[in-house]
């Protein structure tokens, strides 16, 4: 393989952040993607979760709990993939080539999925311009600024869209801490709707690589058919149908990271970063010198995600420990203290 | 979804085996896979296996391992894949529809992910009938019978395909246990030629999901595209690269398979039991009676596979533990003794 990383930057790779910040401080506090740095609780796996072919009935369980937990309105309405990712040319694959609208800036993988399906692709701003579309794709709450489009407009936006033929895909990859009124995960039952969910960003499980394309059960037929059996591995069902179904786990995380949120957008603030968006898994800001204020953390080995076409803003996850947030902390003190030298040696 | 398994068979499914015997012997031997039952030693994986994406520096090394363990020209030749099921309709996507031929009876999916890419597809019997196809499928040695065909035919028939456009699919699922003089992982260089290959089944990890395509550079590119960043979970990366790297375990563990297999083929043939075909990881039976003696197996909890369309054939995989061994043993000089009984009622 030619690897892809000349491509888009996703944030998440340690690789990178050693090769920009050779000199920074180790271990990298990674706030470079959304996913959650408290785990579900790891446990141990039964040796044949390895060694067998994954079980038609495990995955029978799995599909089950996550049609439950999502809210989909039944399990055959739900499709299981080894992550969302690989999702995305199949989804977008659903329509015959035509005119694909993205509704940006969001996540780039998108769009290049779109290309690779044939579709002629454009990354509007608007959301009334996704009316035109044959395919409209729109992340919710949207990565990385964090933004709502409301399920009301979503589904009359599904309506005129299924008249033509067309296709919503709505990637609800944060919707677990989202405003969950919103989601249309039970809706996709009307048809012409393909909800995406993610596992790993919540559940902070990420290299298991798990995720779900909620539709008509038409739909997710088509879908599974491209996977064929034995899509999940075994490790990631046995992760999927434990955690999807700790319910209590999950209202006890979203409290959690909404605090932690709160606490990150307090300590930006006190050094003057505004946040102007995000979910509680990750924080956008918008501040005229990112490009700094990402080097000075990078050299402490801070990691957030810029943007190489966006040079006012930032994304930063959330620390994981005390040791990190003390580390942030720290080192927004010593970009402070630096920009305010800076601005003494400017008015001088 | 409304599941797979009212679909084709594959050996592999105890869910299966409980609605097929529910009064048999537990736990199941399951010799109805070609999976070997002597797993690559399981390790201790870190954490962040689970918690992180994969990192693309370890899918690279892998990649870099899996070529040269393969034999591809260079990793540029590679593509990794959660599985080689998934990768199936994606290959048989590389060319536009027309006339798909799979050499037959063999692995069923290759038809069905043939279907799904629009081609026409038919089953042959006759390699020579290949030469005809736009998407000629072999699988090399064949899964069940073992049949093997000649590297330099197979290069033949490849260059035919490639001055016409056209694609030769070699799956070498089972070629880690073949004859891999006859592998065409070395010449993929050409183009129009992909090899398959699998790395659950040898190494005995097939909950993993890990597979390979490999290709010319180009189709290389097209394939990764299609699969996108992180496409294999963290522990599959971890499990890949050790165990691709481990020429030693690998060496060791075809003498001692080879050696399985032959006292697999003894044991069949002091109860009369032809095996006709095969590979070191299973062994292709062929006797009038097979549905007698794939229930009275299954009764004693052993499973062989059998196959719906072809009556007087079994396939049956390694006896992992002395156990298993004896097990097997036991269970077949009942349906011997049982078949005594019954010919001698049938003469009286």
């Amino acid at each position: 393989m030619k690897l892809l990383e000349g491509a888009v930057d996703h944030g998440g790779s340690l690789g990178r952040a050693w090769a920009l910040f050779p000199n920074a401080s180790r271990p990298f506090v990674d706030l470079s993607t959304g996913i959650n740095p408290h785990s579900y609780p790891l446990f141990d796996l039964p040796a044949t979760t390895l060694s067998r072919l994954p079980e038609a009935a495990r995955t029978r369980d799995l599909i089950e709990i996550a049609a439950s937990t999502y809210g989909a309105p039944s399990p055959a309405n739900v499709a299981a993939a080894p992550g969302t990712q690989i999702l995305l040319p199949r989804v977008a694959s659903l329509i015959a080539p035509g005119k694909a609208l993205v509704l940006g800036p969001t996540y780039a993988e998108h769009a290049r999925a779109a290309v690779i399906a044939g579709h002629e692709v454009t990354e509007v701003r608007d959301f009334a311009a996704l009316a035109d579309a044959d395919l409209a794709i729109i992340v919710n709450p949207n990565n990385p600024d964090g933004r709502i489009i409301e399920r009301d407009r979503l589904l009359a936006l599904a309506a005129g869209l299924r008249a033509k033929g067309g296709l919503l895909v709505v990637d609800e990859a944060f919707m677990d801490v989202g405003p969950r009124e919103h989601s249309l995960a039970g809706d996709v039952g009307q048809g012409g709707i393909v909800v995406l969910r993610s596992f790993g960003k919540f559940f902070g499980l990420a290299g298991l690589r798990l995720g779900f394309a909620l539709s008509d059960a038409a739909t997710v037929e088509r879908l599974e058919a491209q996977f064929g059996p034995w899509a999940v591995a075994g490790p990631a069902l046995e992760y999927g149908i434990l955690a999807l179904a700790d319910i209590g786990w999950q209202d006890a995380m979203r409290a959690s990271l909404t605090k932690a949120s709160a606490r990150l957008d307090a300590l930006f603030g006190r050094f003057g970063v505004l946040v102007a968006g995000g979910t509680p898994l990750f924080r956008y800001l918008r501040l005229a010198d990112a490009a700094d204020l990402f080097s000075a953390l990078g050299e402490h080995g801070i990691l957030l995600r810029h943007f190489a076409d966006r040079p006012h803003v930032l994304r930063a996850g959330l620390p994981g420990s005390e040791l990190e947030w003390q580390r942030l902390e720290s080192a927004l003190v010593g970009w402070a203290a630096r920009r305010e030298d800076k601005s003494k040696g400017s008015k001088q």
